[in-house]
């Protein structure tokens, strides 16, 4: 017999992980498995291979002191060569002492939703959604999410009345709201979100005394024209956003993700849960020396960001081609795609059927717009940052998919 | 305003940390800084530098591939490198699949409580036992901590009468016993439990039908006459062990802990769990290769443990000629002295008052009995796996301590 938290947890465990290695067991190839797996479905940048490469090659070894004890919110050098980083990208100081380093963005997720919620508490999250934010905030502090369910009509931009609807909703209901939650530039949707939609969010944050949390863990992927504007220059001294390495610089393995506040009793608790998820002292010795050179790193991000956007705009091209729409992409490692009128069925039934299909005939790994609480059936994440052959190959396995002739009617569900 | 999880970690924060960055911060040198602090307060392996660094330029640099996404609770390989080890040292096969690893022996102890207790559930240890447990198996499970006073008549032998009573006392006040839990090899007190008291703690365990979790962090730092015996042997299907590379291998730094349970239900939770600390590739990488060849690493091992023997016995010596009494220690970091005659009053107070005097004015780190839930006042743990002068300095400081006149009375608490 297991606790009950533990049982609630094997009961979630995140389908994104469980897609995403049983595709990679069977990959595809052009000549030696022409049927085998397409994985889009996992929000891995893997362009940058021979940047890292090149990097791992001038990294030095560790050595003897790089294996000993080292605070366990990250050594000073590292956040300090982070908060350097963070502070040119934010447009804003950000104070190494105000960043606590965990094992992994999800790790720092859980550290800022435990730190502020208790047990059934609630957080609000603009859907869709990053689907994993159910297990990463809510798994182990037992805060409650709840969605608010933004419109396609206008492309899903960051509406509030849906979020304070929510926490209308929740205060009515006697649910104590905790914070509000997005990630920022958004995932799945890639937008970069206008500075005065941003804003708003804070001051509607400020008028319900809600903490807001950001994940910024795509802050240096941005490759639109539109500026990223950081949760951190909205002036709200109730901000904690989280930052890693996983997207930015390539490195999801690495498992280094920092959540950065200003609140010292937030900062005292996220120090004492980093205890319980700290990064091993090699892999931020390596860390350390990839920062070491600032003009290199940012180099290295540009390289990222055109890269990205080449990536993205070749996907667009060839999703025009087999007439599949999209959100417009600004950012990040993702498409928000529209298989609206694909849907066998009306409703997530019907959403569930055709990726059901998608997965297991067409053997493309994409993940449904259900796996992020979207609003609405139909739409689904592609993520592009892989080989262009393997996205064109996946791309084309998805124009086969058959129009169907009555068009699944827009189903709303708040779900 | 935190969580009341944060908030009682945060109150919490273990002292074995604090004491320990503290006294690195201003280190003895008997040159430069002869009235520097004299670190013996943190298990910390540092006899094995030039072996670690020979090791190190060993090993290639990372490549793309170790900077990808792996199963969250650890690489097929790593794991059965492990699984190799472990069998040969608990003489009991270990399957891999039973492997879960996260980031640090700490990590596995909070992932096998959090498996097993529900808030307020309790956990039975013989005292005195490793300080951090509190912390480790208490902090995020909410799980309550008994100790079970051992008696220093006996040297602290693992005595089954003080651990039924706690256990009969637990059950008569309503309180749900998930688990007995002990370090074995003992830590602080540095015994190698014989196999026949193992048995009557595993039978024990069954008649109480509670789980035994062992911390086995100490296995292959067994250097005394007597053999290691894993729990893993008794014949109980409900034995949780942990183990790590920051002792057996000097490498605290790199934060690899591994839980190993044959209960499939415990596993996938632990599974779960792992999602929210698990351990870098990169890390992972270098591990996997420091176990690649067995001879290599059986010889490192041995070399510990003669390394191990050697600091152990000159301490012991060193304590000796200042009439310092011990227990004798056959395994791990530390050895447990006894001031019981160099405190100022009796009780805990005088623990309190002598530690202080130790710290700032001997300046001297090592922990008072206390943090180990001794169930007698006057006893300090003192880790000696450091530079033989750095441990001669620090015996020869504690030696003008002077012996009270009307030395303190044997006082028992429970606490």
């Amino acid at each position: 017999m297991v606790s009950r938290t533990a049982a609630a947890l094997t009961a979630a465990t995140p389908a994104i992980a469980e897609a995403h290695f049983r595709a990679e067991a069977f990959p595809y190839h052009p000549v030696s498995r022409p049927d085998g797996y397409l994985n889009l479905g996992t929000a891995e940048n893997r362009l940058l291979g021979d940047l890292l490469d090149r990097l791992a090659a001038e990294l030095p070894p560790f050595s003897e002191p790089d294996t000993r004890y080292a605070p366990l919110h990250g050594t000073p050098l590292l956040r300090e060569r982070i908060a350097q980083l963070l502070t040119a990208c934010y447009r804003s100081p950000v104070d190494p002492e105000n960043l606590v380093l965990v094992s992994g963005a999800t790790a720092a997720l859980d550290v800022i939703a435990s730190a502020l919620c208790d047990p059934g508490e609630a957080i609000v999250l603009p859907a869709p959604y990053y689907g994993a934010f159910d297990t990463d905030l809510g798994g182990r502090s037992g805060a409650r999410l709840i969605p608010a369910p933004l419109s396609s009509a206008n492309g899903f931009a960051l509406d509030l009345a849906p979020v304070e609807r929510a926490l209308c909703l929740a205060r009515r209901t006697g649910a104590t709201v905790r914070a509000i939650a997005l990630a920022s530039p958004a995932n799945p949707l890639g937008q970069v979100y206008p500075a005065e939609h941003l804003h708003e969010l804070a001051r509607l944050a400020e008028e319900y005394g809600v903490d807001l949390i950001g994940d910024q863990i795509y802050a240096h992927s941005v490759f639109g024209p539109r500026p990223f504007t950081a949760l951190e220059t909205l002036g709200s001294p109730r901000v904690h956003t989280v930052w890693g390495f996983a997207k930015d610089f390539g490195l999801p393995g690495f498992k280094a993700g920092v959540l950065h506040t200003t609140d010292p009793e937030v900062r005292a608790a996220a120090r004492a849960l980093a205890y319980f998820a700290p990064v091993s002292t090699g892999t931020q010795a390596v860390l350390t020396q990839l920062l070491a050179d600032p003009d290199r790193t940012a180099g290295f991000l540009a390289e990222n960001r055109r890269r990205l956007a080449a990536s993205c705009a070749a996907t667009v091209e060839q999703l025009a081609r087999h007439g599949i729409g999209h959100v417009p992409a600004e950012a990040g490692c993702s498409l928000w795609i529209d298989l609206r009128d694909r849907l066998p069925e009306p409703g997530f039934v019907g959403e569930r059927q055709l990726w059901r299909t998608i997965a297991d005939r067409l053997r493309v790994n994409i993940l449904p717009g259900e796996a992020f609480h979207s609003p609405e059936p139909g739409w689904f994440r592609l993520c592009h940052p892989l080989d262009a052959s393997v996205v064109a190959e996946a791309v084309a396995r998805l124009g086969t998919l058959p129009a169907q002739p009555a068009a699944a009617p827009l189903e709303w569900s708040h779900r």
